[in-house]
C-alpha cells in the first residue's frame, strides 16, 4: 500500500516532535511493509514568515494532492500581535477545516494509569480515572455561520455572529458519536444549551431522532453549563460526549486539563471520504522549543490516529498505540511528567521517539 | 428607611431557605432601624401548577411596584418535560432579566477557610486557594440577539440563534468590572473568543477602551477555552473575571463547583437604577426540599447582596456576611458540607438561620 502525506509541522516544538513521529511511521512502515510519501509544507508563523501567509496556497494544494495531513502545531509571540484573520492558528487551521469540510473532530482523553498525580482533580476523583471521548462538530455553528461582521457607529457600533445548524449537519456528526460509543462503554452524552438557544433544540430533537438507530447505545442530555461542572466532579461517568463546534471548543479543552497530561493528547479532524488533519492537542509550546524537552506522544498518537481514520491500517495503528503505553508503563517521561524531584530521569523528545520507534 | 420586598421562593428548598433569610432579615430590621415590607409571589413551578405559567402577570405586576427582587430557586422534575419556553427556570428568569434590562450579573465566589477539602481541585492547588469575581452580561449576546428561529424543512431544515453586542452595551459592563475590580486585587480578566467571533473583537476593543479609565487596574484578555481550562491550575491568580452572557453562564457555573459548596454562594442581577434579583447560585435541588437539611447560606447572602446593592445599606449588609463567616469559622455547617464520617454533628437549615440571625 502505497500513501502520500502532506506534512505540515509548523511553529514552536512542532517541527522536533514531528521528527519523532516520521521516526515511529518509519519503523511501521517497515514492519507492516507500507510506503509512505512524505511532503512538507510551511505553515501558520513559518508560513508568514516566509510567504506572508499563514496557509499559502502552494500548502493548500500540497494538502489537496495528499491522501491526508499530519499536522504539528502552530503558533508564537512573533505572530501574537496581528489581526485576528491572519494570525497562525486561526488563519491556519479554520480555513483548513473550512476548505476540506472536516467536519467531525475526535478528541479522546483519558487519565493514564500511573499519571494520575499530574491531573489537577482532587486525589479521591482522579483515582476514579476517566476515558472520555469527545466528538466536536467542527465546520458549522458559530464559527462558520452568517452573516458575520459589524454594522452602525458611535456607541450603537455593534457586532454580529449567527450560530447556524441544520439537520444533516447535526444528524451525521450525531451518528459518529454513537457509532464510537459501541466500540466503547455504550454511552453518549450530548451537550447543548436548549434551555436558550434554537440551534440547541433542534440538536436535541435531531440527536434524539438518531438515537434510534442505536438502541443499544444510552443517550443523556446536558446543558453546557452543567457539564463542565460535572466533569469536575465525576468524571468517570462520561464515555462519548458530543458536542457543537463551540462547546466543543470549551469541553474538549477542560477535559484536555483534567488529565494534566496534554502533551499525550492527540485529535482527528476528518471528513466523510476519510480525508483529514491529525494533530496534537496542545499547543506549539515556544517556551520549551529547541531544547529537545518536548513530549513527542501526543504527534505520535497523531499519527496512530492517521493510520487508523485516513490510511485504513487499523493494525499499524495499534502497533504505535501499544507501543506508546509500553513506554509509559517502563516509566519512560519526558520532564513535564515527572515531579520536581525525579527530573533528573526525564527522557528527551528523542529518547522517547526512539524507544517508540525501536517497541514497534 | 422603609423598603418594599418582592419575595419570590419559587420550588424545591426555595421555601424553605428563604424562611431563614427572612429570620435574618428580621434581625437586621431591629438592629439597623430599617423598615422592610415583603409581598410573595407565585415563580417557576409552583407558578405552573396555580397559574398556568412559570411568571404570571400578578408577580411581575408585583415585582414592578417593589424596590427590588429576593428570589429563591426554580424547577424540579415534575416540570421537566415541558416545552423549553414553558420551564420554570427559563420561563422565569429570562423574561424578568429582559424585562427589568438586569444586565449586570455579580457572581462572587470564594474558596472558604477550612472547605478546601470541598473543592474537587487537587490539594495542593486548593490549599493555595481562591477568591473570584463573575461579572457576567446578562441581557445581551445570544441569549436575546434577534433573529432566533427555525427554517426551511427536512434535511435542509435549520436553526439559527444571533449573538449580538453593541458598544454602549460592552462598555456598562466592562465599566462594572473595573470598579469591582477597584475593591479587591485591581485585575480584571476579560473572557472572549475573538479569534472566531466578530462580537468578541467588539468586546475586546471596548474593553480596551474603558480600561483607559482604570489605569490602576491591570487587564488581561483571556479565550474561553483556555480560561476553563487555566481555571484548573491557577485559580488563584485570577480576581475579576469579565464575560458575555453565554461565556458567564459556563465560567460562572466551573467556578461554582471549583469551590465545592455551591450552598454558599449567591448572585445578584441588576440595572442601572439598582433593582435586582438576588438569588443563591444552587438550584431547587429537589432531591433535598422538606428535610430541613439544604443549606439557607446561598439565600442569606443573597439577601445581604440585595442590601448592599439595591437598599445601599452596606453596614446590613456587611453585618449578614460576618454573622455567616462567625458560622462557618464555629465549624456550624450543613450535612454536604461536611464528611461523611461527621454527618450527625450536621446543623439543620433552621438551627444555621437561627445561629446567624442571633449572630447578627
Ligand atoms: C485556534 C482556534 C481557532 C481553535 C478553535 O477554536 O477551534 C482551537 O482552539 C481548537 O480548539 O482547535
Ligand atoms: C436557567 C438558565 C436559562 C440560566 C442561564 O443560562 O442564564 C442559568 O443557567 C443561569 O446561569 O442563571
Amino acid at each position: 500500500m502505497s500513501y502520500q502525506i502532506a506534512v505540515l509541522s509548523g511553529d514552536g516544538i512542532g517541527p522536533e516532535v514531528m521528527a519523532e513521529a516520521r521516526k515511529v511511521l518509519n519503523a511501521v512502515e517497515t514492519r507492516f511493509g507500507l510506503d509512505i510519501q512524505y511532503t512538507e509544507f510551511d505553515v501558520g508563523g513559518i508560513a508568514i514568515d516566509n510567504h506572508g501567509c499563514p496557509l499559502p496556497d502552494a500548502t493548500l494544494k500540497g494538502c489537496e494532492a495528499a491522501d491526508t495531513i499530519l499536522f504539528g502545531s502552530v503558533g508564537g509571540p512573533k505572530w501574537e500581535n496581528l489581526p485576528p484573520n491572519d494570525q497562525p492558528e486561526r488563519g491556519a487551521l479554520l480555513p483548513l477545516r473550512g476548505h476540506f469540510e472536516l467536519f467531525c473532530n475526535l478528541r479522546p482523553a483519558k487519565l493514564h494509569d500511573g499519571l494520575e498525580h499530574m491531573s489537577p482533580l482532587r486525589s479521591d476523583i482522579s483515582a476514579r480515572g476517566f476515558d472520555v471521548l469527545c466528538v466536536r462538530e467542527l465546520t458549522g455553528g458559530i464559527y462558520f455561520g452568517k452573516p458575520k461582521g459589524r454594522q452602525g457607529e458611535g456607541d450603537d457600533e455593534e457586532a454580529f455572529d449567527t450560530m447556524r445548524y441544520s439537520r444533516r449537519e447535526i444528524s451525521r456528526i450525531a451518528r459518529i458519536a454513537f457509532e464510537a460509543a459501541r466500540g466503547r462503554k455504550n454511552k453518549v452524552t450530548s451537550v447543548d444549551k436548549a434551555n436558550v438557544l434554537a440551534c440547541s433544540v433542534l440538536w436535541r430533537q435531531v440527536v434524539e431522532e438518531v438515537a434510534k438507530d442505536f438502541p443499544d447505545v444510552t443517550l443523556e442530555h446536558i446543558y453546557i453549563d452543567n457539564a463542565t461542572m460535572q466533569l469536575l466532579r465525576r468524571p468517570d461517568e462520561f464515555d462519548v460526549m458530543l458536542c457543537s463546534n463551540l462547546f466543543g471548543d470549551i469541553l474538549s479543552d477542560e477535559i484536555a486539563m483534567l488529565t494534566g497530561s496534554m502533551g499525550l493528547l492527540s485529535s482527528a479532524s476528518m471528513n466523510s471520504t476519510g480525508f483529514g488533519l491529525f494533530e496534537p492537542a496542545g499547543g506549539s509550546a515556544p517556551d520549551i522549543a529547541g531544547q529537545g524537552i518536548a513530549n513527542p506522544v501526543a504527534q505520535i498518537l497523531s499519527a496512530a490516529l492517521m493510520l487508523r481514520h485516513s490510511l485504513k491500517q487499523e493494525e499499524a495503528a495499534s502497533a504505535i498505540e501499544r507501543a506508546v503505553t509500553k513506554a509509559l508503563a517502563s516509566g519512560y517521561l519526558t520532564s513535564e511528567l515527572l515531579a520536581a524531584d525525579k527530573r533528573s530521569e526525564a527522557k528527551s523528545t528523542a529518547q522517547m521517539g526512539d524507544f517508540i520507534a525501536q517497541a514497534i
